[in-house]
């Protein structure tokens, strides 16, 4: 697939040769700078970092922060996760089980390194976030697709198919809740299942919450505003790795910084793949993160409830076109519909650059079951969104029909 | 060595758990918050950043670019890096050649992954940065340590023995001229020979030449004010792959911010490890290595003089104390001394920070040959270091004779 001289290709790592391009990258890339765009195809929202975060790095930036500094995070920024962590559980967590990284990717890198490498298997309930098969794909470890079942209600994650999926070469689960891009969301009882099937079988389980706070279905926290968590069901010291980032609540995508929950007993060996990955994350924009965690609550609220109103429109508008297929999702910020009499959805999302002028991610990036389904990422500007759900009502159903044609 | 109980522990991929611990970061751990302490543990200056280039990243955080980037970095980063490069080496190069990554360590990582995984063997002269030793053994594969000679005129690298080392199983070799922490610096001699042995070999280079514009022997390129390089021997679409930081030079460690150089040809499978690692750089960040590039030339310029000067008053009055053996080093900005009778500079570096409050890092840390020596790093304020050298003067000789006795 990579235009690589057989001189040079045949030096690469297989593994490393092998890894996919990221279907939403190429999709990206050739839509990017177009006029007029508008670009729906990434997780993240309009509005660039408000000011009272972005200042506190300059400050820093100013003050002569910008030395080498600890490989775990600041330790501000780690009482700092703690005290937001336990804000959100009701109880108080210990900063040692909280680790600064580039973003919720370096967290699921490290997550990968620590859990498996070749000849282990990683099982991934599909469609994904691509980056946890290639993140399981790049360590020479087999990430097993488990597709989950798409419905009139939304998407279910068979549970025993889970188990019937486990070999003894899995070594840990993937469970992203709310999920990117279905929005499927585990119940609590989900979730006590799925612990004690990792407990049974002596898998790690790697947790990427990071949509907890956007969910919108009742019976699944809609009314306490975060979804179940690992954090409700677990024990201490429990093989869990939690993935976090900034990027989504605090409008901070391009800061990359995020964090690695896990148990303090791990410190020393996250700490040393810090060191031998990265070398740690820039103390200015540390100093930024611990503003957003401390003083912007309002604006992680602002995005909820952006999203909330937006995705009724979505919704509403793409159902409207009479050739989209869509649940409501239950959390998270992303529109995953399916087009009638399309399967090949990587053609479609480069046709509705050229057609619509809208940028969606493909569906065939998010790993099997996922080809028929467009991903739209709804945390922007009404007025923009609502432009946007217009040109595609305009050109989905001539689209559509030319594809069943 | 990592406290981990057993029951995580037994979870833990191997080639993590038995990752080495820094032993430049034990020591500065230990070290951390000492009043009147004087760090030369790590290679780096004693300068904040300054405004110019502090601010422009101030200015692009302002201008609110805080979305997702380039995964290969912005382009106006890599056309400057480009330019940078084509000034140092009297030609063009080719933007699409330079890769931005999270520092020199990112880029290491993606050359290790590209180049090396299990049963594969990475020959790394020593002593050395640990990191690149560990960088290796993290993706399962072996780094096989060449110990380089120590003589009464600095340190040698025997190309015999280095040839001796390939074996059926070998992919590449890390070349890191000047040297961190020997300061021994290639001649174009020996990076042509070197060359036509991994040509010969089917060998990869990893090219780390961040130290190359400190250099201090007039043989080796003092007065044309950079080292001899790989690039002025190699052919284009050489199987080389060059690490860079702007950590240095421009005074940004603690940004985190640097370059792969690698051929064309592997952008596609470098855009995706940067994807499935980091996801990029900030693009604020970016904006400010840019103008490091095209306005900082000033600024490396006084780093280098200062390290010339600073070079001298540490080699003679680390000499006086006549308990320490240490040849001028002919490039970058280490002292790498051994002290009479001392084998355990492990030791000796945490009874400096109790006896001289003065952070040395132990040459334990850098592999096979390094345990008998201590480094200091000499790019720091000449009156601070004639301070620590005057600590040092009087710790060294008792601790040197404690141990001998």
């Amino acid at each position: 697939m990579n235009a690589v001289p057989m001189s040079l290709r045949a030096g690469i790592r297989p593994e490393v040769e092998r890894m996919p391009e990221s279907g939403i990258v190429e999709v990206a890339n050739y839509g990017r700078g177009r006029d007029g765009l508008i670009p729906l195809w990434i997780g993240e929202g309009h509005r660039p970092t408000p000011a009272f975060i972005a200042e506190a790095a300059s400050r820093a930036l100013a003050a002569g922060e910008t030395f080498y500094t600890w490989q775990r995070g600041i330790p501000e920024l780690r009482e700092a996760i703690a005290r937001y962590t336990g804000r959100l559980f009701g109880r108080a967590f210990d900063p040692e089980r909280f680790y600064v990284t580039v973003g919720g990717m370096h967290a699921l890198q490290m997550a990968m390194r620590i859990v498996s490498g070749p000849g282990d298997e990683v099982i991934v309930p599909t469609p994904a976030w691509p980056n946890f098969e290639a993140a399981v794909g790049v360590n020479g470890a087999r990430a097993v697709a488990l597709p989950m079942i798409p419905g009139p209600d939304g998407w279910v994650l068979d549970l025993g198919r889970l188990e019937a999926a486990i070999t003894p070469r899995t070594r840990a689960l993937v469970i992203n809740s709310p999920s990117n891009p279905t929005g499927w969301t585990a119940s609590r009882d989900d979730l006590v299942r799925i612990l004690h099937l990792a407990r049974r079988h002596g898998l790690w389980i790697v947790a990427d919450e990071i949509y907890q706070r956007f969910v919108w279905d009742p019976g699944l926290g809609a009314e306490t505003g975060r979804t179940p968590s690992f954090h409700d069901v677990m024990e201490e010291d429990e093989r869990i790795l939690f993935l976090q980032t900034f990027s989504k609540n605090w409008a901070m995508t391009g800061w990359r910084i995020g964090w690695l929950e896990a148990p303090p007993e791990l410190g020393p060996v996250i700490e040393n793949l810090v060191q031998y990955t990265t070398s740690g994350v820039p103390a200015f924009l540390q100093r930024a993160a611990v503003v957003a965690l401390e003083e912007g609550e309002g604006l992680v609220e602002e995005h909820i409830a952006l999203a909330r109103h937006n995705r009724q429109i979505v919704c509403e508008g793409l159902r409207a076109t009479n050739v989209v297929e869509l649940p409501s999702p239950p959390g998270a910020f992303y529109a995953f519909f399916g087009v009638d009499g399309v399967s090949d959805t990587r053609r479609l999302a480069l046709d509705l650059i050229d057609h619509a002028n809208v940028g969606l991610a493909p569906g065939t990036a998010f790993g099997a079951g996922g080809a028929a389904y467009l991903r739209l990422c709804f945390l922007r500007d009404t007025a923009v969104l609502e432009e946007a759900i217009g040109r595609l009502a305009a050109a989905l159903p001539r689209l559509a029909s030319r594809r069943a044609a």
